[in-house]
């Protein structure tokens, strides 16, 4: 086996560099993060390889992953992040070319994003790679789950499904074979690589009753936002925006379309406003949240009720 | 195989009851903190199973450890917690019993040091049992490790080497049998819970110029404070405290007294203060802080350099 970084190397090398001033956590006990008139939003992920990701994915595309999953919950609470902390336990095989690649796409996110490493910790696991990410941010005005009332408007950001569908693709080759390549390549890269909205943080400070990102699927996680503010909803489901690729995959494969409403991964912002507002650019209204306290409904273009296999995705 | 909890029963059963009304990040997708006037400080500690703890210790034990550690760098900066966010991912083999034991365990502690779980994750793994404590806490003076100045006098609390003995007890039958049971079971339970010095905090932010918890051995941290202070010092290593019990297993042992110094695991603060400071109760002066880039010299009883087969210890 090569030489490998020890574990002071590695700090100094690989994670000082991403830190920046900021980072006193990675030579000391702990971050410290000046005082603030805005509240603190705090957000956990933990991802493991095998179960998040591909072990053989791009270390650079597994790093910039599990960070962009905790700023995607930044933004859906109104929030602008401050930076993360880093806990990584490495399996036994570790290589310092991959933590390098590791490090580096961490490293160009954490510039892209203005969200700085702060703090960590680095162990070694008999198991595979685990990657739990801490990241904080701040918010004048914290965007609840729970704040969704009747008469609302129930918007959705970007398009949907197109991550659930890249690993259908993965794991269908046959369909993936069916589809252009402009199309495959969409849809994996949307799988691969979550793009956290935080562009969208002002107009959810502004407008939004209620947020929260899609994660695991647009009906499991509207069901869980109505549950949260003790309502229900109704969404319209061809208003539900998809990609050019996905509508190809879907024409495709009809029942994809299902896939598409309950997969996870789209790391897109799923809120509600009050009547009578416009959504943010790029986002649209897909229905409406009504009094009660059934799972939401979804209607398809005759306006019948679309029964769900499965409401949503679960690693767990 | 019985039926085990869904993650939302998981959650409501035992994970809710911990957090109390600060744990709005339990229900939604972060954690609010109040805005305060204060500095906020974080840190993480990642534990694996069959690394940092043996996967048959109690669980309610494991729970506390995991917290504890974290404690205890919030201590070390001379900061008070405010919360938690737990990530936990768990193994094929978990059951609602293990689970039930170390959440009520990990809510005894977080009533005991009026730390509530603030938010999480919980995830599967094909690997050991992880996990991921990020603690925060509020300090008015943050207590940094690059603060020591020559001439500052060297203190540490409480006794240090009680943990690494205690594990080496576990690993040495023999040794531990020639023990009182009192001295062991004392050195195992020191091993085991950690006592975060939470009751130091007031004192390190009134007198230390530099501090951090003792957490990979006494030689190898001072050796870590010294270096992000630029600085070296000098330890009269009898003047190091040791219990009881700790003086009877060296007693039948000597060579341990190096255990004692390079063990991890003491949780216990080593700080530096100006000349003329009386130390807090429970805290003994060991040594000086002196000019120069060296490692820290350790001084037996007759002003011998003691020269360490290694620092100190590193999971890494």
């Amino acid at each position: 086996m090569t030489a490998r970084y020890s574990e002071d190397e590695l700090i100094a090398r690989l994670f000082a560099p991403i830190a920046g001033p900021a980072g006193l956590g990675l030579a000391d006990d702990a971050a410290l993060l000046p005082a603030s008139a805005e509240p603190t939003v705090a957000t956990v992920d933990m991802l493991v390889a095998g179960v998040h990701f591909f072990p053989d994915d791009p270390p650079a595309l597994i790093a910039k992953k599990a960070l962009r999953v905790n700023l995607s919950d930044l933004a859906a609470k109104g929030a602008e992040p401050i930076g993360f902390l880093l806990a990584l336990a490495l399996p036994h095989d570790w290589t310092n070319a991959w933590l390098t690649a590791f490090a580096q796409g961490l490293g160009e996110d954490a510039k892209a994003y203005a969200a700085p490493l702060i703090g960590g910790d680095t162990t070694a696991t008999p198991g595979p790679l685990t990657i739990s990410i801490t990241a904080l941010g701040r918010a004048p005005r914290f965007v609840p789950r729970a704040g969704a009332r009747p008469g609302d408007a129930v918007f959705v950001s970007g398009t949907i499904g197109d991550a659930a569908l890249g690993l259908v693709l993965r794991r269908d080759p046959a369909l993936a074979a069916r589809l252009p390549a402009e199309a495959r390549a969409h849809l994996d890269d949307r799988y691969r690589l979550p793009r956290p909205r935080l562009d969208l943080v002002a107009a959810l400070r502004a407008q939004a009753t209620a947020a929260m990102d899609v994660s695991d699927g647009l009906a499991g996680d509207l069901a869980k936002l109505c549950r949260a503010s003790g309502v229900s909803a109704v969404v319209e489901a061809p208003l539900v925006p998809l990609s050019p690729a996905a509508q190809e995959a879907i024409a495709r494969a009809p029942a994809h379309f299902e896939t598409a409403l309950t997969g996870g991964d789209d790391y897109e912002i799923l809120f509600t406003a009050g009547p009578g507002r416009d959504p943010p650019p790029g986002a649209v209204r897909i229905g409406e949240i009504v009094a009660g306290r059934t799972a939401p409904t979804f209607l398809d273009a005759t306006k019948t009720q679309i029964v769900f296999g499965k409401m949503s995705f679960s690693h767990f």
